[in-house]
């Protein structure tokens, strides 16, 4: 039994460190991202509530204003990687090969394949997973999450870290709304409970509907990164 | 740069330690529910794919004829324990505190809280995450995981490890195909693909499409436990 709850206790400690030698890779990125003049989002969200498919709207929205990049981090496979190659952005497939997260030494790591100069805004599509992606900082300006209307709106109360995390909940599948049991206006309090400065879109990828509001938001924040000039804040 | 590399590698030695300590807590486990004549599930999926909708299906088909006890694990919240508490069975929460799957030891703090001896069937509500749960046993007899239509087709292909562990996939919310781009077939494909002994049941938690057959095989599972005796395989 001792040496059993010894290999638990070794957990925390270690996890710690992993943590911190984190969050001095992610300041590295941080100095990075800053020197190109770059907003840099960490999209994160369960699987399947529509992370690429934000990815493509936005870029078929802003194309013309904003030059795009994406990085995609999968377990396996570059299926998505291949959907947005498609909207003709630079583009790299990240693959954790088990791992549930990305963390600031893979994004290092997919920065050498990019021309950063080339871009105003990064969007890194992290790991469908609600719970783990929320932990490991990678250098970004803002952590987004998407919740979709099919999970229910319970989550806030069970995946409360990612909620807490993040700068914007974009709430997607509205269109789903008629055929589901899930309240909106119960995910937005319970949200906000967590979170006060939380920016919330209600959004459908599928539609269309209410990504405007989500655009405009983007394009001003992207805006006053570039007004901020590069490298002057850190 | 080398000692935040250190940080990096020491990761995956002391995983592995904790899986082997991990792995020798399930076999104690697995002796106490074979003494108890239990058959037991390991129930996973992503966050609001329906595992506690499913469990309530469950309880209410099978409660005439099966004793069932659940474990619900959430990070936080006894949001699920307090659903199926309403349903008269034993339930206990486990709340991981931030960890993102259960494991053989919270499981086993668990049982301490249960009477196994008056249960024919215990299912263990994993936390919502398609990736870390599968890589933790617990004891159980079999996993089953759900996906749900909204999550999409391609889930296989991005997380296969999850397929590859279970026994049983339940493909959930099937009435909502006619409002999202979800093909079943390409779901059984790559699902089988991985893992070719996997038991497949389409269904919808909500209408009750499809249940009677997923019951039909639980309750042959539970006999053929019984049938199996008491602690005789082990």
């Amino acid at each position: 039994m001792t040496s059993e709850q010894e290999g638990f206790t070794l957990k925390v400690p270690v996890v710690r460190d992993i943590l911190e030698a984190n969050e001095r890779l992610a300041e590295d990125n941080r100095r990075t991202f800053s020197k190109a003049g770059l907003f840099v989002i960490n999209l994160m969200s369960g699987p399947g509530a529509g992370k690429t498919s934000l990815l493509e709207r936005t870029i078929d929205g802003l194309r013309s204003e904003i030059r795009i990049g994406v990085i995609e981090g999968d377990i396996q496979s570059s299926y998505d990687a291949e959907r947005i190659s498609e909207k003709k952005v630079q583009v790299v497939q990240l693959n954790t090969g088990g791992a549930c997260h990305l963390d600031g030494n893979m994004i290092r790591s997919a920065l050498d394949a990019m021309d950063l100069v080339s871009l105003d805004l990064l969007v890194v599509e992290n790991v469908g997973n609600l719970v783990c992606p929320a932990e490991f900082n990678m250098g970004e300006d803002i952590k987004a999450m998407i919740l979709s209307i099919p999970e229910g709106d319970d989550k806030p109360l069970k995946y409360p870290l990612m909620f807490q995390e993040s700068r914007v909940l974009l709430i997607n599948k509205i269109d789903l709304l008629p055929y589901v049991d899930c309240d909106v206006g119960k995910i937005r309090e319970r949200a906000l409970q967590l979170n006060g400065g939380l920016e919330i879109f209600e959004i459908s990828c599928r539609t269309g509907e209410g990504l405007e509001s989500w655009l405009d938001w983007l394009r001003q924040q992207v805006h006053d990164r570039k007004a901020r000039g590069d490298g002057k804040e850190i």
